[in-house]
């Protein structure tokens, strides 16, 4: 009989918070994004807790609109090297965008990572929303790639990202000191790689770590997004956008019947819904957290809030009192997901201009306010109904994690949904997922399999 | 009166070794290159000596005939970062090629690395001297583009990489909790370079760091190099050219009179030669060290080693024992200035490829070979000649950078040389450069000054 099945667990780390307001918090340390201590201190908070990993996201695109942990934050490939140092068993997942990054470089700095830090290593592959980062790229494609087609190229990107990741088998490096043998030539791939959008001939300079390749996650929740990730994820984000116990089902199921009609077993795709708790000791306690939380934002900065999600529309000359204004397809190459969502609603409830900005900028839905047990419950819910294999944390206060760490793990723990110890000391390992076979590894046909079979 | 002036020092890194077969010494670890906790025990070791900065090379091309460290290493600002997270007072340079990365892509690792390491982080510009180079960056540009173009795309790369990193002036960041700024718009700058090779809008989504900017390395000394260096650089390393004083204090001279042409202070530009020392308690026993580090060179690896020098020729199909064949413009497209010194080398001294191939691989005149009396004294003479501000050492054998900091550094102490203790806690402080203002920061015109004035 095999071991119950367990819940896997990621933290987002994010600076001095999310959206406009939170720095603004008590307890908030108002530098934090640019703060190496405040982020080995959630790390070790993490990995006491036997956390699966650390999640650092990223964007490429600011303005002085932008909310504050987007201004002024460490990039994630630096940071992520930097916490490896600190750190022995939690796996480290950064940001990088398929549409602004060559591929010989994310394959060599995510190699470098995972080899750095003994096969911890993961990658969120993201196709980066907004139109207006390719004002900070300019040499190299003068216009943002429209939705699809960023998703074309994020496949063919993670294709020669995977190739180059197998250019050295794992016993190529003999190192064989007295007859001079440093490498076995066979064993050393190139790629050769001449596709639709890229033309990169390899090997990479880097071999493959531990668990041979970073973890791929992925983020794109449309249509495009879900196919990629069926296609070539491991894992997947989803955000907000799936409130509703049947909703969360929906998706997963969704995305489980993507992968098995990719030909791929379902069990190697694990979904990661983001969950953001708000703690009390008391329901009570959570919900006048909850209000401190909503009442740092101010109606200004909910309105630049939602006007990034679409993509850079001004909000503030409509009235605020009216409906939701009608905004076409505005919204749909960039977040296209979370605009479609917030445009229905909106229609669906006959919302106000101000409704919708409160509550897309502190979004009460997407909390889940209560006791320690509530959240625990919450995770255990979905997670027996088949709406997710884990959670992504999305501290909410300054503290959440630590509270998180401290207050809900040990319920999970004692019911048995959580490990006490972690099983692996590579973020596949915790993750159970399997190591990558590298394509060019011959099997090896010893006179014992012969045998045996 | 001020201090007596003192040698900066830095340190290579360089995993399993130099050349095609130091990692086959006996000391040598031949995991070295991907080897965290090596990397790890010496920055310790060079903190220990109070070195200015460690250095990480780089290279983005290798083939089968690439040299050990080449094929599998860590990539340096994913390494440098993890250092960052083991030492505190060193610096962390390392090596970025201007040719194929993107300006916005390379200022904000750098920044982010230089927040990490609070003020610690140096870049060393490099144009990628490999043709071959190119085949790993198909999408970008499909012909590595040649040797003064290069150099041209540098400077401009250099001009946006800079503005980005004065994007936000240092008091930019009010982090008012009570009135809820985050930030002052007026202190936030938009760059908008619109050049021949980029375009570039910012603003870059890191502050500056403590010492400002990292601090700028160059690495060419071609005469597109140097003039690069003279407008652009703080530093300079320059490699085995200048074997004798003469030469060594011309290139000196030479350098620090193009600064002074470009109405800049050479004293805020350093010349750092690099330093291979082979040390040995005795004269003799330096000697046999040479010998030992020598015969681990068969003359196929220094065959290979040569041609990829010269564009990655193959020397294999020349007779050993006839002059050094006649290769026309061979070599100048890539590591100009050291293929130009061959060439005249093995013309005026009539030597045969066997000769130039093995004096190449184990370039005895590269190395300082003797007591550590005879490496401080050359360390000393080269300083008070005028022939260097500094040195970059690159050690031949495994333990040469322990040999170095426990043997060489203590005489270069008592001689007045070189600190006991850091001075600052930045590289910049430590080096003695200035911090560059920020290009938007309005000079304060107080009573104070008015009326001094
Ligand atoms: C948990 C989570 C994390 C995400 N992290 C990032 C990120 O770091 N950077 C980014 O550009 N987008 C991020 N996204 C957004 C997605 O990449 C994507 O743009 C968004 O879900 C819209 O989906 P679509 O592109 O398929 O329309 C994240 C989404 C989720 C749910
Ligand atoms: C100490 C030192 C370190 C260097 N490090 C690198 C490096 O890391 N990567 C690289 O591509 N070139 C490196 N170079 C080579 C130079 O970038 C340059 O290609 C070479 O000196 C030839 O000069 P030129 O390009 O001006 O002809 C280094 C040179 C020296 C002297």
């Amino acid at each position: 009989m095999g071991k119950q099945r367990e819940v896997k667990l990621g933290a987002m780390l994010l600076g001095v918070g999310r959206g406009t307001s939170t720095w603004r918090h008590p307890d908030a340390q108002p530098d934090a994004s640019v703060n190496p201590g405040i982020y080995k201190s959630w790390v070790w908070k993490a990995e006491e807790g036997k956390l699966d990993f650390i999640f650092i996201a990223d964007g490429l695109y600011i303005e002085e609109k932008s909310i504050p942990h987007l201004l002024n934050r460490f990039e994630p490939l630096t940071l992520l090297s930097a916490l490896a140092s600190a750190s022995e068993r939690i796996g480290l997942v950064g940001t990088l965008s398929t549409t602004y990054s060559e591929p010989f470089t994310a394959a060599r700095q995510l190699a470098s990572l995972d080899m750095l830090s003994g096969g911890r290593a993961g990658w969120n592959v993201v196709t980066s929303p907004l139109d207006s980062t390719s004002l900070n790229f300019g040499n190299r494609r003068q216009e943002h790639p429209e939705h699809n087609l960023r998703y074309e190229i994020a496949a063919e990107f993670l294709q020669v990202v995977r190739g180059l990741w197998d250019s050295w088998e794992d016993d190529a490096f003999v190192r064989d000191r007295s007859s001079g043998v440093f490498f076995d030539p066979s064993k050393m791939h190139t790629l050769n790689h001449q596709g639709r959008f890229f033309t990169v001939k390899g090997p990479l300079n880097v071999a493959r770590s531990k668990q041979g390749h970073p973890v791929i996650f992925q983020a794109g929740s449309s249509d495009a997004g879900r196919n990629l990730a069926a296609q070539e994820a491991e894992a997947i984000f989803t955000g907000i956008e799936h409130e509703t116990l049947e909703e969360a089902v929906a998706f997963y199921q969704d995305i489980k019947g993507r992968i098995t009609a990719h030909g791929r077993n379902p069990d190697d795709v694990l979904v990661f819904p983001a969950i953001a708790p708000i703690l009390g000791q008391t329901r009570d306690a959570a919900e006048r957290i909850y209000e401190e939380v909503a009442n740092l934002v101010t109606i200004d900065k909910a309105l630049d809030y939602l006007g990034r999600l679409f993509e850079h529309h001004d909000f503030s000359s409509y009235a605020l009192d009216e409906f939701f204004p009608e905004l076409g397809e505005l919204g749909r190459n960039g977040f296209q997901a979370m605009t479609d969502r917030i445009k229905r609603e909106a229609r669906e409830k006959g919302q106000t201009l101000r409704e919708v900005a409160i509550q897309v900028a502190t979004p009460r839905g997407a909390f889940v306010i209560g006791t320690p047990e509530d959240i625990a419950d919450r995770i255990q819910e979905r997670f027996e109904a088949g709406a997710a294999d884990g959670f992504v944390l999305g501290p909410v206060t300054p503290r959440g994690l630590e509270d998180f760490v401290d207050c809900v793990v040990p319920i999970l723990r004692r019911r048995g949904l959580f490990r006490s110890e972690y099983e692996s000391d590579t973020l596949r390992g915790n993750l159970g997922l399997p190591i990558p076979a590298n394509r060019h590894a011959r099997m090896l046909v010893t006179p014992a399999n012969i045998f045996s079979e």
